[in-house]
């Protein structure tokens, strides 16, 4: 395993102490382990906490920020967050108007903020869920029942979080998430599988000619093993997938995301989403937005994930409302 | 190989496509291949040229944009851009007041953007060059006389740039960008090649248990071969190696960049900039302002490469102008 690490037991506090050093417009609270919005509590403000285990970076902490989350939870590498530092979270960024947890769906994940969410029920907090299952290459998953949460959480903290921004309650927060979600499908491939630091070596074995098709965001099986192929088969097969699960009417708009899982270099990004803007565009699809890069990885792995979601005027005009984090910016 | 690619000989002029798809807010040039503001050229603006290899992505094309450059010239994978695209460039940015040229120290590049300067007088468009040639690691290298240029390049366009949007002319923009590039110095390690895709494998051999200190973003050799080692001790060599070659009187600000290669996780990232962090503090340098991410990459390589610059009023107060790039974007 060839890492930048000192002990691979420490990598997460670490990594923490790293983003308090770079960012002085976030607290870091590293004994309980999360990151929040120095001005948070924001009285009369709907709050945000997302969550989930480390080793997706930018997501979730390099999403805290005026316009999007206001406290993120990251796990241990690959693992949930444990209830202690949802409810931790939760209370720091309470402003009286409720906070809403914006989960993926993993086993562990949705257990943890539950027990979390009845905690701060208990101290008065009322807390809305937005359950992330966007990801359409399998139902059920090794660490989840039905369809995986992925690429689709940037979309529901940025949107969601604008309308809180706006001072919307917590009821037209959360169901502006679920609405982002429900509009949401991903999918992913893998060229490689990545290493976590506690195991020191790749999650699975993937000869030198095939690729990973559909598979998840900690090295999940997806659909199948099949041959290394030209990107602009990979990119049909990709777009084939998500239309087909989620059909959308000729001449829709949609917000567009070509994600690297890690590994794979921007230029291969670029070049992949060219094809998949243009298959879109022969689908009917309009690309209304779109966004290239690494937002939602696998540590290294070399592969990418495509999600799209079907928009709105007022989901786009959400998207397009000033964000201020670490790993999104605009307008502001 | 294992890369998202049609022919490998189309990986460029493809993957300018895509960043036309993404960006509207930009104009692609794909027969003579460059990216140039969508609004240019603005009557009375200095204009800013950068280009070189690609491979380095989000350099330069994604640093195309209000507050930086107006133009960039990707050549192909690790290959200069040739003087006819330069010229192109130039011309399509010259809104009367001269134009800078950003060019990296390596011989193919200085000797292809001087013709094109040359080329470029002969029409009556003023051109100053600034050399960027930060890499204190060797002095000569494999396509090198001199230092090599890498992470300050993303300095001098975003200080630059801010000083061009300004409306200064073209002496003080070209003596602001060598400012910098005097000021700053840049190292970087290797703990894994990366492969372009006409080779099709790795561009050297590094043993398991080995890394390139000193390694040039195209896998050029660094100063030595030494053993793996924990972060912590990665950080003092990189930081003494940039604080010996331009030493820092103590309680001067600086900008920080921790940079990936490419394949490095942003959690390492992190994990490195914290120890980074810590060490020049020790050393009385104050960390002004920072920025931790992938920024000068080199393809899929994994590795970082710390890059350090000594500023002072005007410079931090260009720095924190705003710039809106699909790579960089703050303020705006």
């Amino acid at each position: 395993m060839k890492k930048f690490l000192n002990d691979p037991a420490d990598v997460v506090r670490e990594a923490l102490a790293g983003v308090a050093a770079a960012h002085p417009e976030l607290r870091v609270d590293l004994d309980q382990q999360f990151v929040v919005r120095a001005d948070a509590p924001r009285a009369g403000k709907v709050g945000l906490v997302s969550g989930g285990g480390s080793g997706h970076e930018p997501l979730h902490g390099g999403f805290v920020g005026p316009g999007m989350l206001d406290a993120a939870c990251p796990g241990e590498v690959f693992t949930s967050p444990v209830p202690d530092q949802i409810i931790a979270a939760t209370k720091a960024v309470d402003g009286g108007a409720g906070v809403v947890h914006i989960v993926k769906n993993y086993t562990g994940d949705v257990m943890n903020f539950e027990l979390a969410a009845e905690l701060a029920d208990d101290e008065g907090i009322r807390v809305e869920t937005v359950l992330v299952d966007d990801d359409v290459a399998v139902e059920d998953s090794t660490w989840t029942a039905g369809r995986r949460g992925t690429g689709a959480t940037l979309l529901v903290e940025k949107i969601a979080g604008a309308l809180a921004e706006e001072g919307a309650p917590l009821a037209d927060v959360a169901a502006v998430g679920r609405r982002v979600n429900e509009r949401s499908a991903s999918f992913a491939v893998a060229l490689t599988a990545c290493t976590t630091p506690a195991a020191g070596k790749p999650g699975f074995d993937l000869p030198a000619d095939e690729i990973e098709v559909g598979v998840g965001i900690h090295g999940e099986p997806g659909r199948s093993r099949q041959q290394l192929r030209p990107a602009k088969e990979i990119a049909a097969l990709v777009v084939e997938a998500i239309l087909t699960a989620k059909p959308i009417p000729s001449g829709e708009p949609a917000i567009v995301l070509v994600n690297g899982l890690g590994a794979t270099p921007l230029i291969e990004l670029y070049l992949m989403f060219g094809e998949i803007s243009r298959l879109l565009d022969e689908a009917g699809v309009g690309v209304a937005r779109s966004l290239v890069g690494n937002y939602v990885t696998s540590l290294d792995m070399a592969g990418l994930s495509l999600t799209v979601c079907r928009v709105d005027d007022e989901l786009l005009r959400l998207w397009d409302a000033p964000v201020r984090t670490p790993g999104l910016r605009w307008g502001a």
